[in-house]
């Protein structure tokens, strides 16, 4: 199979060490990960860590040897001008660049998989591109017009109907059409990127115990049912559930994933299970893209401190959906 | 140590089910627990479970003997006019009484503690009840104006601002003062029923990532954070906590509680860790209160299937914080 690649995400995050952790304890892959970054700031971290892999250069189409770190050099910052947690212009141009061309790779199949390490926005904003976040880059980059994000982990799938919205506000923007979409998604990734054939799919409640027949709260009866009626397809959709039994019931092997009204409703159960090792996957692009869970952390890059965990995890997520994809 | 008293719930619930089980499975106890119920529902649930444990008639002041329920008996049910599932007038008036009684004895000092077992709002409104609910009953018989919710278990302790109230309304529904005494009955219990001189308190956001400095949301900015300020006492309070890491934090014992803005942002993490063992604790009481963290489910009532879990940790929670405040 192709590589996968790993963008380097924030050149002053903690991208850069957690893709050297990660190379350290890599053992054998069907999709060698390649790294879409900067030849001397790896370089420059692999000496901070005393890391036992080595950062080299690497391009399309040669082999991947083995302790290495191949590296398709995107940017050549200058490292005396760099310092850990201060994004700036430069960083912020060269990291939209990685983004850029690992979409590219992905859409023409160079690439099996891209697996991303975080950027903040501001540095991106900084750079003078003004995409609200990672997921709407990608998106633009492989002219998606839909997409969800699904956080998924060894024992709890979880996909988002809405993301970062004001809570009091989430109400009014969930719809017949929103949820039934997000379903659909879901459905699909499940057969086609996870194997399931007959995916079960729990739609979770908007309201504590599901309003309890519109006593506390309507959108259950309003907009929820409505979108569960609506639904035709190969997946079995149950809902609404009531939203604090329905995560149990899912982690514990009764659903495979499990559509939230939003943000915390999906994160807070998702993050007490995976905090270390979920994974984001983005539903919805034609490219197969997996994200580490977490952010920048620049209040500790640069400390030799961070964990690959998630990098890990999101890298043999991508491997898995890219493999059944081919099927 | 006093008694404490198990008020004995909805009569065709599962309430006397798990009775049986519990007392089945009860060693040894520094408050011996004793039945506020009827001796012929428990008697008639012995027959049907094949009981190890027999239900006896017991009168205040009188000894306990091992291996017998005894009961307070409150009511004499007609036991051919009983449906497992179906509450009617009689079934209320009988429960109802049995809370009454349970109050009227822990504030004597009769009993040590009250542990209660599920009643249905609807059973309850039946029989001319109309109380919201359990507690507010609760309180009403013990003069107390102020209470809150908390869910306990060994891992997590989470207590609501807002309970049960249509999620989006919940963010019209908050203030400074209502987060304040959240605060400060959290602190209180914490040290006078748990025993803890320096309790940790986090004190959840409301907006995904806690609005991330007004981006998603002003309740953390005009609410949250006026009242953290405000807060003047013994406990190390920090906050707003972003909801979706706050959860994982506590679990790992960073903190001891977590003060919670809506039902699901408490209640999602806690079943996920305490689906079988949690316990409802009031804060506010005169009197020691907990419950089982289950309803009536009367789906499964007279079944056989019902399992005591959350009844023997909510006695056990009963007696740790009757013993704490006996200090």
């Amino acid at each position: 199979m192709q590589p996968a690649a790993i963008t380097m995400g924030c050149p002053v995050g903690i991208g850069p060490e957690i893709i050297l952790r990660f190379f350290a304890g890599l053992t054998e892959s069907i999709c060698p990960p390649v790294v879409l970054g900067d030849l001397g700031v790896l370089q420059r971290t692999a000496a901070l860590l005393d890391s036992t892999v080595k950062p080299v250069a690497w391009q399309p189409g040669e082999s991947v040897r083995h302790g290495t770190v191949p590296v398709l050099e995107l940017s050549h910052l200058d490292a005396n001008r760099l310092h850990w947690g201060q994004p700036s212009k430069e960083t912020g141009t060269a990291m939209a660049e990685y983004i850029r061309r690992a979409a590219q790779g992905a859409l023409s199949g160079e690439f099996a998989a891209v697996v991303t390490c975080p950027i903040a926005k501001k540095a991106l904003h900084e750079a003078g591109i003004f995409f609200p976040g990672h997921t709407e880059m990608l998106a633009a980059l492989t002219y998606a017009s839909r997409f969800r994000m699904m956080l998924a982990g060894s024992r709890l799938r979880v996909v988002l109907v809405t993301i970062h919205e004001p809570l009091a506000k989430v109400s009014a923007m969930l719809s017949v059409e929103g949820i039934l979409d997000c379903i659909r998604m879901t459905a699909e990734s499940l057969r086609r990127d996870f194997g399931l054939t007959k995916p079960r799919i729990a739609v979770a409640g908007f309201n504590p115990h599901s309003g309890e027949q519109g006593m506390f709260g309507r959108e259950e009866m309003d907009i929820i049912e409505p979108a569960l009626q609506q639904y035709q397809g190969e997946a079995i959709v149950s809902g609404p559930q009531p939203p604090d039994t329905v995560f149990h019931k899912a982690a514990n092997g009764s659903f495979d994933a499990v559509v939230c009204m939003y943000h915390d409703q999906g994160l807070i159960p998702f993050k007490l299970l995976h905090f270390q090792d979920g994974v984001n996957v983005t539903l919805g692009l034609p490219i197969v893209r997996t994200s580490v869970d977490h952010g920048t952390a620049y209040d500790i890059a640069g400390k030799g401190i961070a964990d690959a965990a998630s990098l890990r995890a999101a890298w043999c997520m991508a491997q898995e959906i890219a493999a059944n994809r081919a099927r």
